[in-house]
């Protein structure tokens, strides 16, 4: 038997046929037509269909349909209550690719499908009890216990960008101020770095003031710039504040970084395991590993599958 | 069957036995002689047998045997590492019920182990995924998910007050700087009572300067005084930042407030209530419960015994 995992994106819709294992066989996107219901499940199910046919499967062998969508969801429903940067509100998908598939339809955010993913056929491989934290222009979070996503009582659990660091301190989007997701964003870094710039601090990345992204701060640690280094220093610190309340929480066997910073590689990775470690609990037998995700985009896709 | 749970304390060893469901038939206890190990298995074995003569049981009507200990631990091995307050370390339960007993024994830590009492057979009964945290000399935690403690990979996870909430802010016992428990421990809260009053602040707290408890500073709020009132109001905005995030990231069915500032009871409860609410995700369906712990020191030992 197949799955197929949709990745529902403001700009594109992508999806993919895996084995029951995870494994990625196909991937086909569509751009998301936004604001137009109709028009994005007609879309879904065209991409399910021209997958089957690419592996030359029927329908009929595809055991599930996951979708994961930005933004508020009932799972019961199978319904996108408020999709950001959709323009659409309330899309029930729950028969959204019938007649042809007649198998259930999942739905999850997708920081909790890219943790599902990376659990089990990425970077978490083979752990039962994993967290990951995206960062991109938020924080996302994705809890796995026991193999399985953690979504609390109401579906909504996992919000790890959301826990104050520094109580009274930078405003977050959700209302309250001092969240992880306010300093470790790729949002939150680049401000830092427009607000040390407008503070008249020194720095090659001036040339592209008000059009930095958080590639270019990187990119400057490298080419040795005092203030993209002190920039990093400090996000890395942060960072591994939150880490460390979490691995004090979970004590997972691993938690695994994606999203765009994580394409830093080792340079990232490296400060934070060493921070973080000073900052908890060890046990005897294993500790929390701090990892670099694997799947990069797939892994929203696979876990989509897998839900 | 019957289940029997031991508590561990620095000044008495209590015991209770229960049934399957979590009922408490009897308790007894014993002070605990410090620094003696044999002594301390014997006693244990003592309170065991005692307990099934006093309910007229055979020892081999008894399916487990749970113990709550304070310190580090090794669940494999059912060795106590290091003992806070018990001048002993590396201590084996593992046999120290036989030949009587030949039922499996099991260790965690004292506040996993009222976690778990709480949530089989007090305030969160029939929930299956919960927090507790203990509000005492520390902050203890403990997590319930699907019914079961959730303790990480290494047996330590639920160390819910080591969550920094004011980065660089207040010194912890753990190491790390502006823990949670730092600020909401009943020490932590008599530590700002005492300081204020270093600092020169009028209140009624002034005739036990020096020789304060949280229980004092509650009664001086309720008896109208400044500084207490503000000192607890500050208390509140702490907590509630922290069972803030824990929300965020959990979505439990509820948290359990327990420990002795617990027993200021609504006037707590209510206030962290009303501070968490505004701080967190809101789910559609259901949303996290604050409430207060329901069988106090019981908590533990049912827990123990329900391991």
């Amino acid at each position: 038997m197949m799955r197929i995992g949709i990745d529902l994106g403001g700009t594109t819709v992508k999806a993919a046929l895996c084995r029951e294992d995870g494994t990625l066989l196909h991937k086909m996107n569509a751009p998301t037509r936004l604001g137009d219901a109709d028009g994005l499940r007609a879309d879904m199910k065209a991409l399910a269909l021209a997958l089957c046919e690419k592996e030359a499967i029927t329908p009929e062998q595809v055991q599930s349909i996951g979708i994961g969508v930005p933004g508020s969801f009932d799972k019961e429903t199978c319904t996108l209550r408020f999709g950001t940067n959709l323009d659409m509100s309330d899309v029930c998908f729950a028969q959204a690719f019938e007649p042809e598939f007649q198998c259930a339809v999942q739905l999850d955010n997708d920081a909790n499908c890219a943790a599902l993913g990376e659990a089990i056929a990425g970077a978490a491989k083979d752990t039962r009890n994993m967290l990951m934290i995206t960062l991109g222009t938020g924080v996302g979070g994705g809890i796995v216990v026991d193999g399985k996503l953690y979504t609390g009582c109401n579906g909504i659990a996992g919000e790890l960008g959301h826990i104050v660091i520094r109580q009274g301190g930078e405003s977050c989007n959700c209302g309250r101020k001092g969240c992880l997701e306010a300093y470790t964003s790729a949002s939150a870094f680049v401000r830092f770095a427009e607000r040390a710039l407008e503070a008249g601090r020194k720095s090659v990345l001036e040339e592209n003031r008000g059009a930095l992204n958080a590639k270019m701060i990187c990119d400057a640690v490298d080419a040795g710039d005092t203030l993209a280094r002190e920039l990093f220093e400090e996000y890395c610190v942060n960072l591994s504040c939150g880490l460390a309340n979490l691995v004090n929480i979970f004590q997972p066997e691993c938690i695994v970084i994606g999203g765009g910073l994580a394409g830093y590689g080792e340079k990232l990775i490296e400060p934070l395991r060493r921070l973080t470690e000073a900052e908890t609990f060890q046990g005897a037998s294993c500790n929390a590993r701090i990892i670099a995700a694997a799947l990069g985009n797939d892994a929203g896709l696979i876990g989509a599958a897998m839900l």
